[in-house]
């Protein structure tokens, strides 16, 4: 069975990868399809990300989808041969953490493809994996196994909008379009949201977020003062999404959002920002931080199940595992592409 | 200008009725369209519900849209021949609950059509009213004023929503699908809803309720132990919406709620229910009260006018206002009829 | 060793019981001190409560303090002859409210003199008991044994105010002021209540709440209308904790306690009761159950232990455990008794 | 009548001032003693802090405490020669915050002694002052005038405590002793924290933290890594309020903080901070930012008046008004000061 592992920086190899025995309680999962996730883009690009850096090497990729090969024993709720999201997320399940419903910060978290803890913890960017029962959701025929492995990312934003709270009616900014900012602008729109704007300073980004359902997008490299109006009465917006990692982007949307707004920040931005803390202060902003998922792994493939949300317009390529580079240069190309799958078939 | 006046039970009549004079920062708008509301039939069939009993003529009438005929002085944000929803929600903006942001909870509220407070408001069903800006909220062109009407009882369903908490992926029970029950689906579905399972005792209510969004039906008057699956593990619902105004169905509810599960009791039921407390106390339930709305007025016309929501399936007839006694007989006939509205024209 | 054990109805025996052999991770305690709960007056009385009925002898109580004899391999937090209180909250970790933080509602809760389950989980109330490390809760020297059982109760109370949400400056009402009323006085107090009003039928009782930090109490036996002032603009308190499992009790408070109010129900009461649900829709309250507690116990021993609350006030008496019969009896007289314990030396 | 008037960094005059004429529903009140806040230091030290300059002279103040002259038409709920606390807060009470309950980001906010607008609002330095009749709280026999000064100080502490949501039972961490650090100590603790550690650099401030109720108190200067042991399973305290407004202070905390940790930032700092948003997010913080303050300066009043806080440990000098040189030298002497108020007899 082969995988792919990265080695170093720029060094990412198919390579054979022994399956784990089936246990009881679980499954062998023929990974059909896997997303590139900006980490694995790190990993590959420069190693790591933050103090988080490769020691050994390790399969990437942990947003994947399969069909069932065999089950083990005691496995009465699943079949060979179904189709299944596969989450990431393996907490303790005995932490503290645990105990208090926050898996994603389990003391012994085991997510896959992932350098934080040592030795790593394998990902899932292979041609077969075995998984725990509960770590499987059975995909609806009408899905494709691009839209099963985009469950993952989309639990991240469903995460992020979980930690924003109520959105019904609320007026929301989404600063950063990438995958996971619209992911977040889907999910807030099934959220409720009243009014969406997006912005980024790329064309093809912008126009992905209009097409998932943002109101309104504003190129800030075209446009630097493009949310302008909505500063009057002290801001406008309830709640903002940042996505992009970038500094200017928080700070600029510090003018636009209303007192007591909700600022939650998505994904890890590699490093650290200067905030005028005066600013959170007078307008009584909540900075929320964002970290990965667990519960909302279950909520996104039974949105994906029933309809109720579109990730097929950022679906941008699959790419045969074998052709690895191709795939991760893609990925990296804003200005074409928003999700890039594997192909593991 | 005519009016619908009701005198006493039975009695509602059409009657000459004096337009108010426009004063400065008010709309005059020309009704074209109202629902009946449930308590507008309370009022025609009974002169009231609870405590509260008409005690001299009244114009019923609180769910209209209509086109704005003239604009007061200092008025620049509408102009005549613009269509709009009209929000009955007059809170005094002074009181110690308008000052919390609790307006549906104002202590001198002059709510349309209502014989809380003596003399009682006069409602809106008429062909011409005078408004202050603050109530209008724009029709988007592909809106019937039949869907500007439907404004009002979806901000019920709304309220009662923002009662409930964030739904995003939650399992939701709506018991009683009238027109609040069944905007309630609309609503828990937009909010987010994973599941939404609905009762009722009727065929019609219940088909309308798969076509507004519910995954599943249970007629409880045919199948009593309709909901039995759902009480596995303590229950396996996070949400209740009550909608029936029957202390059976909320009883009922009671095995398929989780510990922890939130009832929202929707509507005035006219009276008092025998509850077994000790099951609110062991699962520890969280019984919320909803009563109108202010603020989701706006989130209301805002989702209709961007086809976040189509309350199109529940309008089941318009009638002239001159032909009153069959358009409320219809809309008492739950066999039938959901949502009736009087045209104006 | 002996233990309490009831039979049926007033059948309650000093009994030869044996001691459960001391496992890893345990300790063997010499049990102290019991208080006599509510639940325990209803199996003596009545042989259970609600549906909940004892079906084969059941050693009785739950609220202990005594003294560590031995540790078991592994135990290195705790030394014998270390003062404890213990809790009687033993959930299962696994489940799927264990997972989410609500080990009050685990599927397998083994709490201490329960009939809730068949075989029925055999109580405290016995001169030596074999506990899990997690249920140990150190004492201050400054605590007596009585103190320590304490904890149990004050518990209880203190997760009725986490259910209540914050209470920093709020003006509370607390109906009924048996040992569990002046308990949520104690505890509303210390989590910052600005003022507390506290009603019964009896002296005793009233005198109790005064001395434990009640602002003002009623005695609505003698003036039934003794809370008519806090009526005026639809109701002046924010919280009301009922502990008199009385219906009139309840609905005597909804006219005082203001619009989205928050009603928090302590204590099984039994029974049904007949409700005003419009009042509860009107002034959209939120009724909450209060079913045990589980973190609330570490916080009541350390406020036990810091002085922050003082339960000694509502110490009765301290009866030998082999004169149960007038221990019980003290207990059940609400005219002189609040919290009667059991003594095990 | 006398005013303390500010011109320019250091150059603080005492002034002749007119006295608003005494208008319906208002209080002419004879101030008797003001506290110096760390606003009023940094004009009289900088002229302003962030982007906020005196632009014109202005009196300053707005920590104070006085007696009744004489009472306004329509005034019936005081009389002269009663002694109350001014809350400095005067929201508009029609703009959309004020709608909402957020008098503190009112869009027309005149507090006393702010450049913030321009002109400039007229402090409270003054020996004579008309006031609105909801502005005064009426003060217990037992409290002195300078205790009653720190109402105001005391209600920003509170108003953090309310930002920081429910502290029954938890860990609370305070960086920075100076008034505000040690007036939420004192909140904190009323409000339930189960264990409060403090930090400063100052050992002055730190044996005031100890008496107003910090269980441990940590000197950074001399132990900078005074906290590490609260560093384990990924941090101990569940909130820290931070009124050092210093970057490493926050920092340092970021360690010690349990995932989904609150971090309620009191005070304006002046500046800008750096800040590892990546820890923020892996550990999903809640930065809340706390302004000022509206409807607790009642609470603060009652929560004096009824002993349940004592200020008194934190009051270090009186100095008459003549003197304000001296008594602001000693109010930024952080070695020997805590709060210091002018007297104005």
């Amino acid at each position: 069975m082969e995988a792919l592992v990265i080695h170093a920086p720029g060094d990412l190899r198919v390579e054979e990868f022994p399956t784990d025995e089936l246990g009881p309680g679980q499954l062998r999962v023929r990974v059909r399809c896997g997303g590139i996730c900006g980490s694995d883009l790190h990993y590959y690009q420069h190693g790591g990300f933050g103090t988080v850096r490769i020691q050994q090497p390790m399969v990437l990729g942990h947003e994947v989808a399969g069909v069932i090969e065999a089950v083990g024993e005691g496995v009465t709720a699943y079949a060979p041969g179904e189709r299944i999201a596969v989450s990431p997320s393996r907490p303790c399940g005995l932490c503290r953490f645990c105990q208090e419903g926050l898996q994603n910060h389990c003391l012994d978290m085991r997510y896959y493809g992932s350098a934080m803890r040592n030795p790593h913890v394998q990902g899932a960017f292979r041609q077969q994996i075995v998984v725990d029962a509960y770590q499987a959701h059975r995909l609806a025929d009408h899905l494709t196994d691009q839209e099963g492995a985009m469950a993952e990312p989309l639990s991240v934003a469903l995460h992020g909008i979980n930690r924003a709270g109520p959105l019904l009616g609320k007026k929301v900014l989404v600063t950063g379009c990438g995958p996971i900012g619209a992911l977040a602008i889907i999910a807030a729109r099934r959220a409720g949201a009243g009014h969406i704007v997006a912005t980024d300073m790329g064309a093809h980004p912008l126009s992905k977020a209009l097409k998932v359902g943002a109101d309104e997008v504003v190129n800030i490299a075209e446009e630097p003062d493009g949310l302008a109006r909505f500063a009057v009465d002290k801001g406008q917006f309830d709640v903002l999404f940042e996505a992009s990692g970038n500094e200017r982007a928080l700070r600029g949307a510090f003018e636009v959002l209303r007192p007591r707004g909700i600022i939650v920040q998505l994904g890890l931005s590699g490093g650290e920002m200067t905030l005028p803390i005066n600013a959170i202060v007078a307008k009584e902003f909540d900075l929320r931080g964002v970290f990965r998922f667990h519960q909302e792994f279950a909520t996104a493939v039974e949105l994906l199940n029933k309809r109720l949300v579109d990730v097929k317009p950022l679906i941008s390529a699959t790419v045969s595992y074998r052709d690895s580079a191709r795939a991760f240069a893609l990925a990296a190309d804003r200005s074409q592409a928003m999700k890039v799958l594997l192909s593991f078939d």
